[in-house]
């Protein structure tokens, strides 16, 4: 505590994302980030941005980011906002349309960066718990609220909702915002961007971290109404003017430029998490039915902290989280074939198979 | 206006940047960037940057840029703290260390994005008046406050305050804290880094954007006391774990080792400074004492609006405001000294001399 903080600042408690020792050379599966490098015409649109123009701000509007992402999606750009990474977009999805006076509903067991922004922006939650098999029930958010966030695919869970089951949120909540999530989306769900056009209270959030190979690069995107994009606007102009750098610009047009790399590498990333969560399943564990870029494995007969830090000691890192009803899970990271062999002969070892 | 909006969104008034036109190439002397490209060595560090690792999350922390600005200013590296450009460390410290409870002081004319972050966060401000001459008084700061906010050299009135006169300010402000803005400190001010191992109240801000010639890349500083640094830790930590992606911490950390070319170009910008100022007064401008990378000044026999308007229709780009006390004044960046020319020249014809 500092007599200079403000009285905000002694409230929070700030998010703790995934470590990354310095210690040894770990196979890293515990921060979700992409085995495959980036495109090559990324790294290319990167080396030709990096010159003499550095001296001159970016374009505050970001235009040629958001013409991509909207060309991509089909939209107009008008329905199309640029971020600094998801996360801070979603920082200013709850500033823009969260009221402290109201309480927000999000599921119990979800990224756990969602209660860290409510208490930055001194919102009430409601955190509605998942069911025993973790799933989602559109109908519990058919309650008074002042605005919805919801993950799809769900983290840690790995599970999706259908958009029919999305619909069952937007229908029920025609004044409040409701945020889809989908950081996750493009390793085998569909994207609720489709039903912008009906819901104008629908933002979808993704970002270029996942599936696009680019956690280094820091850019994420909102689609939405009109309505809800000018709202992100106004607390970002009342904010940062620039918050994507020049390179970061010109390395996330190219992205959206090289659709076959990007179709190739998700491709990969998906068979190989099938078959990892068959070989999991077939050493006895529980592993939910992923849709994403990793899986969520439970093991009857050992702790999973035990686990967890069996396979640190052995190279492999995953994801912990000591928190109640996922305490005996493990989130593990997609990396290459390679890297999840090694993962799998470490875990044979410790469960004795 | 949209029922989606928090009364937090309906209540902004966003910052407008500095134009930048598309429909002609201009002589670019609105938004305060550096003439001269960034280093060489930036360049060739963010092209080694562009590769496969960008798969991969930045260090949260900063690291090795927290170092390199550390070691630059001979601090501890936990003084030290890093952000996507100086405006979002603004931002920052506005939430971290000012009370909605009480009132902050900044000046009436100064950089115009503070009262916008005061409305984001639900500040009250008092603006303390300049005196005639553009001039901060320090005195004027020792009164009840929750805070004080002061750009030196200011903004844009291009005007120096001396370090005895910051510290009159720090001594009547012993329970608040006090954010010195030094974006254009390297044009010819003394930084007020040297005062934080005395004063725990003190908070400097600096930023690549001016003296670096690294306005694309978005990069800024703070340096304080460790309370301080904790709490605008604590505030980035609640709001996105990755503000700097990977190329702008890699081009960054090479801004500091470069330190001649640093010296050579900042030198140039000065010069070319100082010779405009010259000119302009034998035309009988008044040109306030500028130690900053543009020059503010005022012609008596022709309204600055109109100046402004006839420059743009030579192709020259100033920077104009429509705001009591200052608005028969004009913001011109330093370019180089043939852009300087040029702009000298369309000013001959303007004024008819």
């Amino acid at each position: 505590m500092s007599k200079y903080w403000s009285p905000l600042t002694a409230s929070l408690v700030p998010y703790v994302p995934g470590e990354q020792p310095k210690d040894k050379t770990y196979i890293k599966l515990n921060t979700n980030e992409n085995p495959y490098p980036p495109s090559p015409k990324v790294i290319e649109a990167i080396k030709a941005a990096a010159g003499d123009d550095l001296r001159l701000y970016p374009d505050p509007t970001c235009e040629s980011l958001i013409q991509a992402a909207a060309d991509y999606y089909k939209l107009p750009a008008s329905r199309v906002f640029a971020g600094n990474g998801s996360d801070e977009i979603l920082a200013f999805a709850f500033a823009a349309f969260f009221d402290p006076a109201k309480t927000i509903l999000y599921p119990d067991i979800t990224y756990s960066f969602y209660k860290v922004y409510a208490k930055l922006y001194g919102l009430q939650s409601e955190l509605i718990p998942l069911d025993e098999s973790f799933t989602i029930h559109p109908a519990d958010y058919a309650r008074e609220n002042g605005g919805v966030i919801l993950p799809n695919p769900n983290a840690p869970t790995a599970k999706l909702m259908s958009l029919d089951a999305i619909r069952i949120v937007l229908d029920a909540n025609p004044n409040q915002a409701v945020i889809i999530d989908e950081a996750y989306i493009d390793f085998g769900g569909e994207s609720a961007v489709s039903l912008i056009a009906e819901y104008p209270n629908l933002l979808v959030v993704q970002t270029l971290s996942k599936s696009r190979s680019l956690a280094g690069l820091r850019v994420g995107f909102a689609f939405g109404s009109e309505e809800l994009i000018e709202g992100l606007n106004r607390i970002k102009n009342s904010f940062n003017s620039y918050t994507i750098d020049r390179l970061a610009l010109a390395g996330a047009v190219a992205a959206f430029e090289d659709d076959a790399y990007f179709r190739e590498t998700t491709e990969k990333v998906i068979r190989t998490r099938d078959r990892v969560a068959g070989e999991l399943t077939a050493l006895g564990f529980t592993v939910t039915d992923s849709k994403t870029n990793f899986v969520f494995a439970s093991y009857p007969d050992k702790p999973a902290s035990s686990i967890f830090q069996q396979l640190r000691d052995k190279g492999v890192l995953v994801r912990y989280f000591a928190q109640p009803r996922i305490e005996e899970y493990l989130r593990i990271s997609i990396g290459t074939d390679e890297e999840m062999d090694a993962f799998l002969q470490a875990v044979k070892e410790i469960v004795g198979k």
